[in-house]
């Protein structure tokens, strides 16, 4: 491609991503600060920026240079890189067509409102017909996108480019099967017990900021404020907020959600931000994110030297606790079978997951009705969980995603968690003082690391690819097992058996 | 106009309202929120939805729009007030070729390093040539504008339409002959002494946040927070935010800044957001909105009245504070001949003004070679305000505004006060309970009273109509100089000479 035409391509897609940054500076601004009031205009205004946005990507020129870009393959990097990912999302917003576009976008108001009924009534058979409607369009969206691969795949593709739904399929059967009988030994062990509260508000704020500055986390580059739920955001360069949602009873889990976050921001504020409009400089998918948050909260964040560390923190904003180390890392360790996600620990998380993903692809190979849905939920949770639902609200009715058709969501979770147990494996390997560095509170090999292998690549190769130039061959699944059974070993006694 | 063109017309407009609302919450984040490092790509940001702005509004269209608009004119007061007020914005933008925009543009950049420059070292010759290319750009864009007018009016107009050169000329002379033998008594009375600090700041913000509730603020379409210097917002619908710059010295300051701002918030609550696209929905102009801070910052909240209640509101929050309602109405008025203008109080303030006008004015008239412009103004601060300034950093280049070509924006100030001593003695016929409701902290049909005549008639008409409605054929310049002889008089025992 001359030198003229990238010029104006990437000055093109570079207000594409301006645009976004703004909707994200308006998203955060309405979960934290906005006046309630304002609600209605802040709709007003995402949907001009919203709209704006699509204009600019079905743009006709952006076809021509699409065009232009993939005549000249393995030019350069970057180059290939835009025409991989920009190829993939024009097509996308150009072979869906704007009338499927508003039937889904009203499937998925209604398919809210029915929700929220639904879950309160504890009523499934309230949203099943909107469900339906809402895998029918999702399906159709597929096929106008491309008809040839399998409806799934183009869905999970929104969220994670690069991943075949034939590997996540072996993957997640494989680490089903070893999770469960994980799961049933640690069931078998005595409980650990969760620290008592109350912890005073102010005092976790201060905790919660000296513990996110000390993994890393630019301060100068981003924020830390209370919302409803936890969430990190990135704007584009110099802006990755994030916020924590913290309650006096439960320090554990409002600080592991800002690790949580951090390990998010930490990615945002490493990807190079120089390359604005090449669609490079963003982060690779939703599963490689997640896996950076998930390996600062779960492998760095739960590990017995981190605990050593982050009890010494805690004495000096609470002097009265008396927490010690042990006590402290058996609490960052709890299991619990439950029925509810957004509560699970991070071993018993991975099968609300795959529950998940199994019942969608189901629905999507048409092996499944979704009249039948709720009771093959509950058949997977006392299968692989070791628990029953008493009712739908509680069962199949307790996520958001499916209401807003976000088919092929779900994995992302699970894959951050495969990937942060290779990078963690590697790490290990790669640097033989890791857990001193823990210890110590010393994060800055660590992070610099990541920032080497994950965030300064961008999105020049898809996720699967970065992540094996980082690991080498190295088999997820077995490296997140033998991570579980060996921290789960140290708190609940649990060994592992030959052959699981 | 038909039906469906006023409402493709209306639909066009709303969109930049919106963007600009955008750009309002952008510009707040940045001044209160904003982590350090994301200010390059901020003002990215804004110069792309600005650049999205104004290409809307110099679009073909409306210029087809205005002329059916203009075809049929007292059809419908809306619709009028949308040829005039569109028919202003667009021939401003249209008339003004790019080129001279672009140099404008880099003269207003090199102007603020060379302004910035100047003040460090106090020396007004760094300035002198970039203000010259200021002046003559801004003199060739007024020109380019409408040829047939005062250069200084059409400038004049981007913050106060409606108002003549020659209106201001005579009000500001009449204005400054009547004030400098009040600031006189008041220099030959004994001073007043200002309260000692230092107040806890905590308790400053709750002070503040019930004062500007208690005037009628809704914070459920707004907030204070903290910001270098205060200012407020209206981005549109349920989103009018204030800010303040609270210091443990200086209570009556801080507090003064909020009264401030939530006057000019009050305002902004206060328009009909239903018309939105229509220019009707937005306020009439910077002299107006300033007449609604200053009223509530000084004609009420200076009044011996309002120190009343508000010596309770500080007892409250400061119970060992002992303040007294008489040295807290002393404290809340006194009057300091200084020589710069932020710091000025209300009686000296307006001379800071007028100074600035007499020598905007006597520019732009070729009257006064910018070579000329520091002897001219010293010499005016000793007339009008008997001091002299020891250097040019504390006279002729204290303030940001002439390096950024902000010429006539500095008689707002003043309007503001002429307007609000109008509102004022209205309102003391008006509402003969006035003063008593105040000391009662019942500040309701006084705002009740600006809704209806100031607020909800947005920009109908232009400010010097509404005033006029609103007020009768008073006298401005009178209202002022009778409100300050009597305020002062309670304070320092000045009395008003007949003829003065």
């Amino acid at each position: 491609m001359e030198d003229t035409e990238w010029a104006a391509l990437t000055a093109h897609l570079g207000e594409i991503e301006i645009l976004e940054g703004i909707m994200g500076v308006l998203g955060w601004d309405e979960q934290t600060f906005m006046p309630r009031k304002a609600a209605g205009l802040r709709g007003t205004q995402q949907a001009l920026l919203s709209r704006l946005s699509h204009e600019r990507l079905v743009d006709p020129r952006v076809g021509a240079w699409l065009a232009a870009l993939e005549a000249h393959p393995d030019r350069d990097v970057v180059q290939n890189a835009c025409a991989r990912n920009l190829g993939r999302t024009y097509r996308r917003e150009r072979g869906v067509s704007s009338d499927l576009v508003d039937r889904l976008a009203r499937a998925r108001s209604d398919g809210f409102q029915a929700w929220i009924e639904a879950k309160k009534t504890s009523n499934f058979e309230v949203f099943a017909p909107v469900l339906q409607r809402l895998v029918d369009l999702s399906r159709e969206r597929a096929a106008a996108i491309d008809p040839s691969r399998h409806p799934y795949e183009v869905l999970l593709e929104q969220f994670d480019p690069g991943t075949s739904v034939e590997s996540l399929r072996s993957m997640f059967a494989r680490l089903r099967a070893g999770l469960v009988p994980l799961i049933e030994a640690i069931a078998a062990a005595p409980a650990q017990t969760p620290l008592a509260g109350p912890w005073e508000l102010e005092r976790q704020w201060a905790l919660n900021r000296e513990v996110a500055a000390g993994l890393g986390y630019d301060f100068e580059g981003g924020r830390l404020d209370a919302s409803e739920h936890p969430f990190s955001t990135g704007h584009g360069e110099g802006d990755a907020r994030i916020t924590a949602h913290l309650t006096p009873d439960d320090l554990l889990s409002g600080l592991g959600g800002t690790i949580h976050e951090t390990g998010h921001a930490l990615y945002e504020q490493g990807i190079p931000r120089s390359l604005l409009g090449t669609t490079v400089g963003e982060a690779a998918s939703f599963g490689l994110h997640e896996s950076q948050s998930r390996f600062w909260e779960n492998y760095i964040g739960r590990s017995r030297p981190f605990a050593g560390w982050l009890a010494d923190r805690i004495h000096t904003h609470f002097p009265s606790s008396r927490l010690d180390a042990d006590t402290l890392f058996r609490a960052l360790n709890r299991v619990e079978r439950g029925l509810i996600r957004v509560k699970a620990d991070e071993v018993t998380y991975n099968l609300h997951v795959i529950v998940r993903f199994e019942l969608e692809l189901a629905l999507f190979e048409g092996r499944l009705a979704v009249k039948d849905l709720p009771a093959a939920w509950n058949e997977k949770y006392r299968t692989y969980l070791g628990v029953t639902p008493p009712d739908d609200a509680r069962g199949v009715l307790q996520d958001v995603h499916w209401s807003g058709a976000a088919f092929g969501y779900f994995p992302s979770y699970t894959l951050g968690n495969l990937y942060a147990a290779s990078f963690g494996a590697t790490l290990e390997a790669a640097l033989p003082t890791l857990w001193d560095d823990v210890g110590r509170g010393h994060f800055g090999d660590i992070l610099a690391w990541l920032r080497t292998h994950v965030h300064g690549v961008g999105h020049r190769f898809e996720a699967p690819e970065i992540v094996k130039n980082a690991v080498g061959g190295r088999d997820h699944v077995e490296d997140l097992l033998a991570y579980l059974w060996r921290r789960q070993g140290a708190v609940y006694g649990v060994v592992r058996p030959s052959g699981v």
